[in-house]
């Protein structure tokens, strides 16, 4: 018999992101594979980002590949603290900045930084995926509150009233959120902010997607409750190198400090050569997230038309930002019957097409499916879409 | 008053491997000054893993930046599968291999597979510093076992025997050692393992330092108690990219499988391009140890020479492998009436040199010095004890 793994081993669930990441290895294979599926930049990193980091390769290999601070990098760190001022007008230090691997990196660390056994945790439903597995490992309570379509997936700060106890240790806000799109009103925000504050609890606002917004603007939870607010950001979407696991945090030097000696035995430093290609996003940010973003919402615009054309029985509402359309698929898969993890299978199956089951990211997603539109050129995209109406009309 | 932290985040001491960074951070900025501080390679990677990072850099951006398996690539973990088949006629899969963000990762996600809150961990005193960290942080309780310079460092079965107890999840053996430089023998390592086997618990075996050998041979912890044991490499010393980020294990695969679930919360997945380097460095991994390790025997040599001109009332094991010399400087120290951390910050002070002081390691570590003896040519070296020397005798 094997040798006993530990009880929280037992309770994780593997990431359903791991599930849809084997599942696409698979169709991968396929010839003429669509894929709305994985949630990553569907174009190239800056190329200034890339020749920063060869170019430190080429000149001082050593250095490039050498160790760093836990911390990050004060050069990154600095232009971070700077991009924070002048875009959000928000003022934060280099020491009130530490850089992670990725934000799932963060999201990890910040929990373990605030959250004891058995205090509770606040995440809407639906929201990512990855928020529950870190809750689980710190031995917290997840309380889930459902975020409705009708009400454009909005959180008000009356429904997060509800579920507030003595053991609220934390809110996980994710704006514009994945899978939905959705930005939280400022007057939402504010009002959860000053709830934290009233009920002494953390916010965790991932603000991964900050820099992706086709309609409305990013702002950002520090403005509202900054004692209260650890906020996560990526340069994973931004600078499209999510595989150079970089990422950073902000918040009360306290608690950033303590995500720091976290850090010092999860990874020990951030990723060397990472950094110094995130330097260099920040000469062309502007710039590049003009071109991609645009690109980005000429692809959304057509993913939209196409779901009305082709699937005029599907319900969802038009993403203000982020990567994805979360389409309620309920009308079709009834008559199917089938659930949205079976629909996604044949999916794949039948046509050749990848999309995620919406119950991943919550109960409240079951019979939708996520649609990732910033993979695919627009032609593919329709030919996606007219895909799914196959086995859906047929 | 700031919001609370969590009770672990009071209770978890700041990493003293980031006090020496702090430490040669400041020191840095000095004219001459020598580094016996970091526990860093001193050579550059080898040409062929930084050319294969730019190369993929130059002619697929996208996809060297790309999110990847949380497993790690199945080619580097095919490499590494074959790697210690050849190395050590060790039978392990792909399947049975992850990859990690370095070691420091590996020893975190082990340690939350394997152990439960209350659970005891044992933990030679004096070994590497990152150890207690995240057995604190899995609220589990620590069980030092000291080994003592006139046994070479050893640790026998019959020292280990003695602190076994219901509780017993785990031991964390490193070998070649930190900060000794001792190469745990066959008959040790096979009597722990026994015991391993007979009382249920893990043998967590970090071998970092397997490739860095000046006498004797590296017989791997798998060997004796394969269901027992969960093995920790790095890339960091045996290639040489410490600033990548990247290490792996190997272990039963109910084991393995475990440690992929929590790394899909804690880094999503392995850097892609430290990857894709990893995979190069198989190419001309033992052209490159063979120089590498030439290099640092001699500047190992030299050191040993010099302790014994310069500081002949110290006392020393010569290392059988990693990077460090571990000397016992009390009969200058109680002259001085300095303990080990005042000496090496008057070290720094006065003297612009940087080592790192013993106790860090362990409580039996009073009194030492860890000297680093792979970043600094050999000139440098007599430089550097020599500069130790005018302290302790002048």
């Amino acid at each position: 018999m094997p040798l006993a793994l530990s009880k929280i081993e037992q309770k994780l669930r593997e990431s359903p992101i791991r599930r849809i990441a084997q599942l696409l290895a698979e169709a991968k294979g396929h010839r003429n594979f669509i894929s709305l599926g994985a949630g990553a930049p569907g174009l190239p990193p800056p190329k200034e980002v890339v020749s920063a980091m060869i170019s430190a390769l080429e000149k001082d290999p050593f250095n490039s590949v050498s160790y760093g601070s836990s911390k990050g990098s004060s050069k990154l760190r600095t232009l971070i603290s700077e991009d924070l001022k002048s875009s959000y007008n928000l003022s934060y230090s280099a020491e009130e900045i530490a850089v992670t691997t990725g934000a799932t990196g963060g999201i990890f660390l910040a929990l373990e930084d605030i959250v004891n056994a058995g205090d509770e945790v606040i995440i809407p439903d639906p929201t990512y995926v990855g928020y529950p597995g870190p809750t689980i490992i710190d031995r917290a309570r997840i309380r889930r509150i459902p975020v409705k379509r009708e009400d454009n997936y909005q959180l008000t700060p009356q429904e997060v009233q509800k579920v507030i106890s003595k053991k609220t240790a934390a809110i996980i806000l994710l704006s514009p959120d994945n899978p939905t799109g959705r930005i939280l009103s400022k007057e939402n925000l504010k009002g959860i902010a000053e709830l934290a504050i009233e009920h002494d609890f953390w916010l965790i606002s991932d603000e991964i997607y900050k820099d992706i917004i086709y309609n409305g603007k990013h702002i950002p939870a520090a403005k509202f409750a900054p004692e209260n607010t650890i906020t996560l950001c990526s340069f994973s979407k931004s600078a499209a190198i999510p595989g150079l696991r970089l990422g950073y945090i902000y918040g009360p030097e306290n608690a950033v400090e303590g995500i720091v000696k976290f850090n010092q035995y999860n990874s020990l430093c951030p990723n060397t050569l990472a950094q110094i290609g995130a330097e260099a996003f920040y000469k062309v940010k502007k710039k590049y997230l003009n071109y991609s973003v645009r690109i980005y919402k000429y692809r959304m615009e057509k993913m939209g038309t196409c779901i009305q054309k082709y699937l005029p029985l599907c319900n969802f509402v038009k993403p203000d930002g982020a990567f994805y359309y979360f389409v309620d698929f309920s009308k079709y898969l009834s008559k199917l019957k089938l659930n949205d993890e079976q629909f996604s299978h044949l999916l794949l199956e039948k046509k050749k097409l990848a999309a995620i089951p919406g119950h991943f990211f919550g109960k409240t997603g079951g019979n939708h499916l996520r649609l990732t539109f910033v993979t695919e050129k627009t032609e593919r995209i329709e030919e996606g879409i007219k895909r799914i109406a196959e086995l859906c009309i047929d």
